[in-house]
């Protein structure tokens, strides 16, 4: 039985399910920052069988084409990391020239921002419901 | 013509040409960080085909699999940024808990390291060469 890590629970909001694996929005609305959590033990993202990849990059691939053509982020940055958090996720982040820690990752010069709003948390849901197959979180 | 972005050039060695792009290795030996520079006018990793994105994963799983299975890295991070250096590349990096930044990210936190000696760089780019198809640099 799979279980999400705790600190992956308590840093975002959990939004449901893609083909590849758990679609999440980090808690610190100040930029649009998604995580996507594989069902897998495997320790790294380029650890993956390569048709296992390829699924998960086409995800990440939508959610990025969320970000910059419904959300107009010029940027997207790509990371995968799990030097904190062993449970292998992947961050697919909107970034601007403008934003809080431009031009620096967000990863530990991210400051702390706003929440989503609900009715904005519900919309980002829905997208991926109707364009990207998610299954929504209980 | 393709030209690497000079800061690239700067950071890195270059050691030759993989099927999906330029291998390049950071010139900071106190983590083993290559750099992979596709071919492309895209702006973002994530804004490639799928067919390109693909061949390039495959590229990066094989430089991977090299930091483990021969370098004896425990962890391997994957990202593709682009804040600073606007030309698309990709870092795979090497990484340990007794490394000079662990658990933080590279960038921005890697204290300046040694330099590679010939010898090492030697017998990196023969690996790539034997194994990976690599085309060595001029």
């Amino acid at each position: 039985m799979f279980k999400l890590h705790p600190q992956l629970l308590a840093d975002c909001h959990v939004l449901g399910r893609l083909p590849s694996g758990h679609l999440l929005l980090h808690r610190n609305a100040s930029v649009t920052w998604f995580i996507l959590v594989p069902e897998t033990d495997a320790v790294d993202l380029l650890d993956l069988p390569q048709d296992q990849l390829t699924q998960i990059m086409a995800d990440c691939r939508a959610i990025s084409s969320y970000l910059k053509s419904k959300r107009k982020y010029p940027k997207v940055n790509f990371g995968a990391l799990g030097n904190l958090v062993p449970q292998l996720h992947l961050h697919i982040i909107g970034r601007t020239p403008d934003d809080a820690c431009w031009p620096q990752p967000v990863w530990g010069n991210l400051p702390e921002g706003p929440a989503y709003k609900a009715a904005v948390l519900e919309s980002i849901r829905t997208h991926f419901i109707e364009h990207c197959s998610l299954q929504p979180a209980g």
